[in-house]
């Protein structure tokens, strides 16, 4: 049976997350409504990270089945961008190698977190970032993340349901400032529920001098999450992008 | 009577201009409530550039009078962010030369328009641009442009209250294109009311080879509304900065 894969953006402001939950809005759901009225029959889709209420995507992949090819994707995307826009965005549909899944094929994903440091406001990107009005430490910031890089048990980072690992791979954590914007990146081969933001509120803990750059070793080891930060708010935080092994792409 | 000036920018979307109306929510409203809470007694605002409804502004300037000195600017600037933000923000107060008025005083206003191009939406930027999903001739848009510097009769481009004259004098008018933002800038002394939408609803047609560039010229020279372009939407509009001569600043 054909797989497609799709690439997606949204504004994660309107949703409760990505997941389909009862009664309230999601892009699972605004998504699956879209493609079931195009195309006909139901169409689950699979994703590759499950962002939680408020967070943001600009390159969220997807995946459903279909026994009948899709013939003329472009004219898919326009008619999906009409029913599912303005806050959510298709941007690709494309037929995927036999087997490939949104969610189990992913190799990593990567995020990236904005915090907004001047002490005035801006109103065009409090929908878009943390407002931390406060310099920040990024040395002790940059120091304070290189602990967390490589496979480590993050239960001091985020929620697992029962009987699912904790451990996860941290393959990069980039902290850039410009002008007063602050851009944390992580990759990792996956993420726990909060971890991004878990990390980030520890983070600025740091830079903010609250936390000891040298102390994350025996946060990270206390695997309680009341030994970390507070969770950063979700509108800072966005899907950047997630990457597939080669022969899947 | 010691003159402040103060530098404020705001997200247009929640307000149904600068000025004052009553029954709906507007910049002037909500500014003059929260001066007048601090400061107490009434303080009504002069203001540059009286934005239309869902008009965003970077870098407006209002003015007020007042008996008693502000003693402390930076404390008052971080009470009205307090109580009148998060859509408004105050960059800025302080003590202007005797005889200053924001609007009387300026010399000139430069607005800037955003119009994005790409065919797939952005869920990011649809709040701050005008989605024209195509490509649009800058070459011939630049062309157009030309016609409009000077002083004219704008009464093709934008309405006048009875008595008020329709003759403006354009200063300069910049159109740029990175990605698939394109943005007008232009500066004038003045503005009639939708002039800026106006002229950019015109040149969009342009663009788009609906209106001959070189016809620009008999559009101007018509003085009626219905020659030009449609108005383009509000939310691609911005108030960027004001000037005033150097003695006043």
């Amino acid at each position: 049976m054909p797989v497609y894969r799709m690439v997606i953006s949204y504004d994660g402001a309107s949703f409760h997350g990505f997941a389909r939950q009862p009664g309230v809005p999601t892009v699972q759901q605004r998504l699956e409504e879209g493609l079931s009225k195009i195309l006909g029959g139901e169409l689950p889709l699979s994703v590759a990270g499950r962002t939680d209420a408020g967070v943001h995507a600009l390159g969220q992949v997807v995946s459903f089945t279909r026994e009948e090819a899709i013939e003329d994707a472009e004219a898919l995307i326009r008619s999906l961008n009409a029913l599912c826009g303005p806050d959510i965005a298709v941007f690709e549909i494309a037929q995927a190698p036999e087997g490939f899944d949104a969610r189990f094929s992913a190799s990593s994903r990567t995020y990236e977190y904005a915090i907004f440091t001047r002490e005035v406001p801006d109103p065009f990107s409090r929908h878009t970032t943390w407002h931390v009005p406060q310099n920040l430490d990024l040395d002790a910031m940059s120091k304070a993340a290189q602990a967390l890089l490589g496979e480590h048990d993050f239960s001091s980072f985020g929620r697992v349901a029962e009987g699912q690992s904790p451990v996860r791979r941290i393959e990069e954590i980039n902290i850039e400032e410009t002008e007063n914007l602050i851009l944390i990146r992580i990759t990792a081969n996956s993420f726990i529920q909060q971890m991004v933001r878990s990390i980030v509120g520890t983070l600025v803990k740091v830079g903010s001098g609250k936390i000891d750059p040298g102390s994350m070793d025996e946060i990270l080891h206390a695997r309680d999450r009341s030994a970390a930060g507070a969770v950063a708010p979700p509108q800072g935080l966005f899907l950047v992008s997630v990457s597939y092994p080669e022969d899947l792409v």
